[in-house]
């Protein structure tokens, strides 16, 4: 086995791709970050040039910053509470500065296909032409930004105009919603704070918000403090005792989802994503934003609802999540049909031990530390002092840990990647540390370069 | 004593003014109510062309449905919990309709001037030069339609522009106030909604709320109803009891105001007329509103605060309260300087026994309810079921209300006319019950025409 120190290539410089490049940087370990846009921030680039950003004028991330901040770089003091898109950018670019990432990205550079060589390694083809080669590959190219449509399509045909939240900016961009009858679908973060946003009496003349399941809306502050501060899972509790005092809150602060007009959801409090959001309710409960149930029917003007009502509609705003993809890979390589996406600890194809994947998660509270904790791993790995189990049991580790999460979240497509930050890091710090042993007693697999 | 049946007028054909009327004639009492505008409804018709409504195109009351409607007349059951002001005023319409009031109405027809006569009753001075001679006046004119200014002034000189509460309709009117910095003082209803509907991103660049006293801001709904359904002011129960309740629930909902930038409340819970809002403090704690400390100095285009910070400003708008003012009496007759009006139950001034205030409080939860009950209070009087006790006994009675509201409120300009109206009506049923056996007794002070 070679001992020569690997070459890295990370594609995309956003938030998984920025806490990477740090990771193997501050091991020594050459990186080179390939970065379509202008600019660092992915997603969080408000109208990012390489479209990537879903972004809306008025996002707050739903996460606390004493949650968000990487742990050696906290976000500014004077921040508030729930930093809005602008400030995470700009602190982004700070934590830029500060490990003088930009000197390892290469901006406008768009990894057009990735191709795994015989015996290992990558090559990569970038716009304009260029190739470059490299021992290990970390993939974090984001997942919110493929636009996930209905599937199927409503049946029907609709007069009005439809847009997905991806394309949202804000009350008149790309759509002048004034006086006009809007409808949200979905009932995720993106819909309730639009839908929210839109159903202001100055903007659109009505407002309503379609949903199939019902979900958990929880408010952004209990006891004077943001909830995911008080509402920490802590994975040596027995999580029914958690589940217990979480629904108790829960009961006092918002009480029954049904109270204002919305579904029954179809699973139990924490498990599945949570909503966030401290307006919404109140925008049912004064009556300027409606609930429907799911939409049966498109019908020229009118949507037609499974409860048989029907409402005139001018706008369709689609806020029905993403899909996970890899413009970059052979689709028979690796994709994720119904954002599935099976990984050792969510980063390790077996098999494919040059690889890595970061960010591919739906983590509670926020990937951030999620991010920079698988980051901090895939360093360990590449710089040799972690070593992979063998391939069987990195496929019962699977196995494993989907029964586990499983068991806490309802099964949909926004949910194939839930995980729990503390349960998973929790999880990770003891495979790293077996990886380790391994690594120290020449046992495992450590990643070698060209080693297939 | 004569024994004809007294005439009445009625100022005002707003809430109080709509709920007197209709006692009146349910008791079959002729009565004649003189509006100054072309509407019904007063503060609730938006847009008022008789410029006493103070409401904004957003605003829905703070008070549910379940606790608005009238005892005999409830809101329509498609109504959401908090109706928008629109659906107040329809609400109004159909009671008008409903009870045919529009026959005791004299519409455009504004009360110039009220004189009382020698020997008692009333000679109205009408626009256009009518006059009206009447027994009884009710007064029932609102007290949130003459805007309080800041007294004294805030020293210095404000080059941007500077509105009362009073005169906000939206964020385009009468000021387009996109992309400017914003700056709300007060921290009651008004300025709460104010404030957070300004601070929207795609509206004003910066925006700001500025109070010099703290209050508590407590959430429209707990346990998914709306708060005032849950909390009910019991009057059998112990007040401290019942705050403790209160303060644990509060504690968990909302927690300490300081954590949201707010100033400490100078006073406990539930001792002063609680602010009602879901979304201020998570306007807050998103940083797009920010919290300042009372202003010190306008100075230009700036205003400098308490703490000694400055920001540059380009509208202030005052949501300040407003004052209690009669135009149509003489000010040596009956005033409320600093808003103090000392009356018996809130509506008989001792010694002048044929004049009757409707509405004239700061009831918790929402003037409704409290209105009608003193109205049918007018009614049982006028017609003779009811006799006052002496004017001693009424100055002892107006003492010892104060004093038992004073233990429960803190002193300010807002405050003089705090009630809970659940204590209030158990105090006025006791004091009917007293006042229908002097009356059946042939003691205490009988309304009769003439007598003074």
């Amino acid at each position: 086995m070679g001992t020569r120190t690997p070459s890295t290539c990370v594609i995309g410089a956003g938030l998984s791709g920025l806490v990477a490049t740090k990771a193997l940087r501050e091991r020594g370990l050459p990186v080179e970050t390939f970065e379509m846009s202008d600019r660092i921030g992915g997603n969080w680039a408000f109208k990012n040039p390489n479209r990537r950003s879903s972004a809306y004028r008025s996002l707050h991330i739903d996460t606390s910053k004493e949650r968000l901040g990487f742990s050696d770089f906290p976000m500014p003091a004077h921040y508030p509470d729930f930093p809005s898109h602008e400030q995470v950018h700009a602190y982004f670019e700070s934590y830029v500065d500060r490990f003088r990432l930009a000197e390892s990205i290469r901006f406008e550079t768009e990894v057009r296909h990735a191709t795994r060589l015989e015996g290992g390694g990558w090559e990569l083809e970038l716009t304009g032409g260029g190739r470059r080669r490299c021992d290990a590959l970390i993939v974090a190219n984001g997942h919110h930004w493929d636009a996930r449509w209905p599937e199927p399509a409503f049946p029907g045909e609709f007069a009005g105009r439809q847009i997905h939240s991806h394309e949202y900016i804000d009350p008149t961009e790309p759509i002048d919603m004034r006086g006009k009858r809007i409808l949200v679908v979905g009932i995720g973060n993106s819909a309730v704070d639009i839908a929210s946003e839109l159903s202001r009496r100055d903007l659109a003349e009505a407002a309503f918000i379609s949903t199939r399941r019902g979900a958990y809306v929880i408010p952004k502050y209990v006891f004077g403090r943001p909830i995911d501060t008080v509402m920490r899972t802590m994975p040596h509790v027995p999580l029914g005792l958690q589940k217990s005092l979480a629904r108790g809150l829960m009961r006092i602060t918002v009480g029954r989802m049904e109270n204002y007009g919305l579904p029954t959801p179809d699973h139990k409090l924490l498990e599945a994503h949570p909503t966030v959001s401290s307006e919404l309710l109140v925008r049912l409960g004064s009556g300027d934003l409606a609930a429907k149930p799911d939409i049966r029917r498109l019908d020229g003007a009118e949507v037609e609802f499974a409860d048989g009502s029907r409402e005139r509609i001018d706008v369709i705003i689609y806020a029905t999540g993403y899909k996970i993809t890899f413009p970059f890979f052979d689709e028979e390589f690796i994709s994720a049909p119904d954002n599935r996406l099976p990984l050792f600890k969510r980063m390790i194809k077996p098999g494919v031990d040059d690889l890595i994947m970061i960010g591919f998660a739906q983590a509670i509270p926020t990937l951030f530390p999620f991010c920079e904790r698988q980051a901090r791993w895939a360093a360990a790995y590449l710089a040799g002092d972690y070593a992979l189990p063998d391939i069987a049991a990195m496929q019962a580790t699977i196995r494993a840990d989907e029964k586990r999460d499983l068991k806490h979240f309802v099964k949909s497509k926004r949910h194939t990647m839930q995980v729990d930050t503390a349960v998973y890091e929790w999880g990770l710090d003891a495979e790293e540390s077996a990886g380790r042993a391994r690594a120290a007693a020449g046992s495992g697999r450590r990643f070698t370069p060209g080693n297939d």
